[in-house]
C-alpha cells in the first residue's frame, strides 16, 4: 500500500479549506454547482470561491485569484476551462495544494490534436509542481459524511458502499438509483479521463478505505494494465468489488474513446481479468443496483436451493421458471411442512407445493391473511432451503379496501421475521410505474407503499423475480468461489 | 373455421343477460366479486343474481334459483362450489343457457381422485346438455367495450389486443401492468383447466375477432396437440402471437399440474413449435409486456440500424453495449448530420458519434435546450438508420429548477417530431421507483410526467435500454421473417 497514495486522497476526502476556482453565479455553470453544492452538502470547512469579477457568490466572499486566498488550501475544485490550468497549478505549491480536481472537459477525449496537447502540458506542469490530479473532464468527489458532493440529489445519508467512476453521470444515477433500492455510500470518486490519480489508485484507496465495505465500479478503459491487474486482484481479495466495463462493443468502443479519451481494449481480455481476479460483471447500471443490494443486505448463501412464495398461479410458475432458469434449485416441500400445513391448512396441505402459490389459501383453517403470514414463517425453519424468494404482488381477486389490509400484515410480518434472522429473505415487488397520475391510484400507492417499508427494512427488493434470481444467483457464485479458494 | 365455436364464444362476449349463480353479499366471495364487476363495469344487459337465502344483492333483485330467472339467459357466471355445479347445468337448457363461466376450482388441479371424477363427471354432463364451459379454475372473460371484467382495476378503455390466459391472475396483471405502458385490450380470456373449451379454441375465435389485432398467450399445457399446432400456425399466419409458455422447468412442471392440472410437456418440443408457427416468445410478464408495447406502436421495422441519442457519457457507453449485444447496430452519424451539427454545434461537431452524447451540447452555439430538441430530428432524416432509441434520463448536472423546463421541452419536442412518423422511434425512461414518499420529490415526478406524456403519446417507452433493444431486437425478426416467408 502507497502510504503517499492514501495521505493524498485522505487529504481531497478531508480537505480542511477548498477552493472553487472559476466560481460563477451562472446557474448552468459548474462553477455555480461546486460551490452551492458545498453550502447544500454541508462542508464543515471553509469555502473559498475564486473569481476575479465578483465580490461575492451564494453570499460566500469571493477571491480574485488563489494566491489571495488568507488560508492554506490543500484541495481546490477547479471550474475553469481547460486552457486555464497551468496557470492556476502555477499558484498552487505556495498555497499548499495537494490535489486539483479538474472539472474541464473538451481534451484528449475530443480526439482533437491542440487539445491533447494541452492535456499532456497540464501533466507535464502538476508532476513537476507535484500536484496530484482528479480528472480532468470528471464531476470528482461525493463523500457524505465530509459534506461533499459532485451532483444536485444525492443523499446526505452515509453507507458502505465505495463507488469508483469513469463516469461521472454515472456515477450521480447509481447513487439516485441506488438510494431508492436503500443503497449507501461511503465515498464516490468520478475520475473522467484519469490523467495523473487513476483507477488503481482509486481502487486502492477504497480498499484501504475502513467506511467501504463493497466497492462498486464503472470502467472506460485503463491507463496502466500491469498495475491495474495486480491491484484488482488484491483489492478483490479483501472486498466485494461488482464492476460494469463499458465499451464490449464496436460503438461502445468508439464511444469511450470521445468519452473520457481511453481504450476500451479486449472485452475477452476484460472478462478474463474480472473472472481472474473474483470481480462480479453486470452489463449496465440496472444490473449492478441489483448486484448492490444483494450484497448490501444479505449474509452469505453458499446454496442454491430456494423457498419460493408467489400469490398466483401462473405468477408461482412463470416465477419458479426464471428461478430454475438461473440455475437455482426448488426442493419440494418437506415433510415437516407438509405437517404443519395439513393443521393450519387442511384442505390445500397435500396439494401446495414449492413453489408455494398462495393465492389457493383461500377459505383455509388459519384464515387466509394468517396463512399468508405464516408460510414463510414456515420455510425459513427448513434445513431444506438456502434463501427465501417471497413474491408480494397485486395478483388477488380482492378490491383494493379488502386487499389493502391483509398485504400491509403480510409485509408487516415479513419485516418482522426477516429481524430474526433465521434465513436469507428476498422480497419482489412488481414496479410497472409511469406517470405520476397513475400513481396516486390507491393499487399502485400500495404496491409501492409496501416496496417502500420493505426497503428500508433492508429487506433486499426487486421489481421482477428474474432480476432478483439473476442477482442472487451471482451472489452465491461469488461466496462459493470464495469457499473453494 | 368453426361457425357454432365462432357463435357460441360471441354469445359469451355478447349476452343479452347474464345469470351470477351462487351470488353473494360476502366481499371475500368470488360471488360478490362478480356481480359488482358488473355493475362497475357497466354491462349493460340485465343482471341476474342467483341465491337462495337472499332478496337482494348489491341492489339487484336475486333469485333462488337458475329456473326462477324470468328471461331467457345466454351466459351463465357460476360462483357456486364444484359439487353444485352438475345441479345447475341441469337447470340451463330450458332457460337457454349456452356458455357457462366455472369459477370453482380445488378439482383435478388438486391431484385428488374424488376431485378428478367430479370434474369428469362436471364434462359428461355439460356435453350430454350441449352446454358449453369456460373453465373450471378460472376468472373468465374482460371484455371492456360490452362491460364485462374478471377483476378490479381493470381498465375501462378498450384496444385491439386480444390475450388468451391459462391463469387469470396473470390475465389480470397483464392489463394493469400494460395500461400502464399505453396498452389496451380487445378481449381477455382466462381459461384454467380448459376442461372443455380449450385453448385451440379461444386463439381461434381471437383469429377471427374483428376487434382483435395483435394476440398475447400465457399457456401452461395443451389439451389437443395436434390441434394446437395446427390452430397456431393458422392463427400466427393472421395476427402476431406473443406468448409466455409456464412450466419450462422441473419446479414450473409441477406447478402447472396443481395450478390448472395441465401437462407442462417438453420445453424443447414448445420452443420448436413456437418457432414452427412463428410465435414470439417471452419468459415472464414483464418481458411479454415489453414485446407487445413493440408491437402496439410500431410500424414494421425490417433494419437493425439505431440512432442512439443518449444523455450522459457513460449512459451512452452501456447504452451502445446492450445494444449492440441484442444484436442491433450503431452506423456512424452520416456526413450530412455532421455537417448539420458544424453549422448548429461547431464546437462538437467533428467529436460527437453515435450515439450521441448529449451531455457534450453544453454551450454548442445553437443553445443546449435546442440542440437537445434538434439531434432526433436530424436523424430520422437520415436513411442509414432504420429506427431511434432516446433515452431521457437524469443524467444532468443542473439543479431540477433548471432541467426541469428543458427536459419537458424535449419530451415534447419528441412527441412532435413522432407525429410527423418519419421513422419509428422509441424511447427510455428510467424508472427505479420505490416507494410514494420518495416519488413526490421533484426529480422522480419529473421523470413520472415525462414517461406518462410518452406513453400517451403512444411512443413505445421502456425503462431501459437493454429492455427496449430486445424487445425491438424480437419484433425486427417478426418481420424479416415474414419478409422472407
Amino acid at each position: 500500500m502507497d502510504a503517499d497514495l492514501i495521505n493524498t486522497l485522505e487529504t481531497a476526502f478531508h480537505p480542511k479549506a477548498i477552493a472553487v476556482v472559476g466560481a460563477s453565479e451562472d446557474p448552468l455553470s459548474f462553477g455555480y454547482h461546486y460551490v452551492r453544492h458545498l453550502l447544500d452538502y454541508g462542508y464543515p470547512g471553509h469555502i473559498y470561491p475564486v473569481n476575479p469579477s465578483k465580490e461575492s457568490i451564494l453570499g460566500l466572499r469571493t477571491y480574485p485569484n488563489l494566491s489571495s486566498v488568507p488560508e492554506i488550501i490543500d484541495y481546490v475544485i477547479c471550474c475553469l476551462p481547460a486552457s486555464k490550468v497551468p496557470n492556476l497549478l502555477a499558484e498552487c505549491p505556495a498555497k499548499g495544494v495537494k490535489v486539483v480536481h479538474l472539472v474541464a472537459g473538451r481534451l484528449s477525449e475530443t480526439g482533437r490534436h491542440e487539445a491533447k496537447d494541452l492535456e499532456a502540458r497540464i501533466l507535464q506542469v502538476a508532476r513537476r509542481l507535484n500536484i496530484r490530479l482528479i480528472g480532468p473532464n470528471c464531476m470528482g468527489i461525493y463523500y457524505p459524511r465530509g459534506g461533499i458532493a459532485h451532483s444536485y440529489n444525492l443523499t446526505k445519508e452515509a453507507g458502505t458502499i465505495g463507488a469508483v467512476c469513469q463516469s461521472g453521470g454515472t456515477s450521480a444515477l447509481l447513487v439516485r438509483y441506488g438510494e431508492l433500492r436503500g443503497l449507501r455510500f461511503s465515498k464516490v470518486i468520478s475520475y473522467g479521463n484519469a490523467l495523473d490519480l487513476d483507477e488503481s489508485d482509486f481502487l486502492c484507496y477504497l480498499a484501504h478505505d475502513d467506511e467501504t465495505k463493497i466497492i462498486a465500479a464503472y470502467f472506460e478503459g485503463i491507463k496502466d494494465g500491469k498495475k491495474f491487474l495486480k491491484v484488482l486482484g488484491d483489492v478483490a481479495r479483501t472486498k466485494p468489488v461488482l464492476a460494469i466495463k463499458g465499451g464490449r462493443g464496436t460503438a461502445g468502443f468508439k464511444a469511450v474513446a470521445s468519452h473520457t479519451a481511453a481504450i476500451a481494449g479486449s472485452d475477452i481480455i476484460w472478462k478474463a481479468a474480472f473472472k481472474k481476479a473474483g470481480v462480479i460483471s453486470a452489463k449496465d447500471l440496472s444490473e449492478l443496483v441489483d448486484l448492490l443490494v444483494a450484497f448490501s443486505f444479505l449474509p452469505p448463501i453458499r446454496g442454491n436451493s430456494v423457498g419460493l412464495v408467489s400469490a398466483g398461479g401462473g405468477l408461482s410458475v412463470m416465477s419458479a421458471d426464471v428461478c430454475e432458469e438461473a440455475g437455482l434449485t426448488l426442493p419440494p416441500l418437506p415433510r415437516e411442512i407438509k405437517e404443519e400445513l395439513r393443521r393450519k391448512a387442511p384442505e390445500i396441505w397435500d396439494w401446495v407445493g414449492n413453489p408455494v402459490d398462495c393465492s389457493i389459501m383461500g377459505g383455509v383453517a388459519m384464515g387466509f391473511a394468517e396463512i399468508l403470514k405464516e408460510i414463510p414463517r414456515m420455510l425459513v425453519k427448513s434445513p431444506h432451503f438456502d434463501f427465501i424468494i417471497a413474491e408480494f404482488t397485486d395478483d388477488n381477486p380482492f378490491s383494493e379496501e379488502v386487499w389493502s389490509s391483509i398485504a400491509k400484515g403480510q409485509t408487516e410480518a415479513f419485516i418482522n421475521l426477516s429481524r430474526e434472522e433465521l434465513m436469507p429473505l428476498i422480497a419482489v415487488v412488481s414496479s410497472g410505474i409511469t406517470g405520476s397520475d397513475r400513481l396516486s391510484h390507491q393499487r399502485w400507492k400500495l404496491l409501492a407503499e409496501q416496496r417502500a417499508r420493505l426497503v428500508d427494512a433492508h429487506i433486499p427488493t426487486y421489481s421482477t423475480v428474474a432480476e432478483a434470481a439473476k442477482a442472487v444467483r451471482q451472489f452465491i457464485d461469488y461466496w462459493q468461489a470464495r469457499a473453494d479458494a
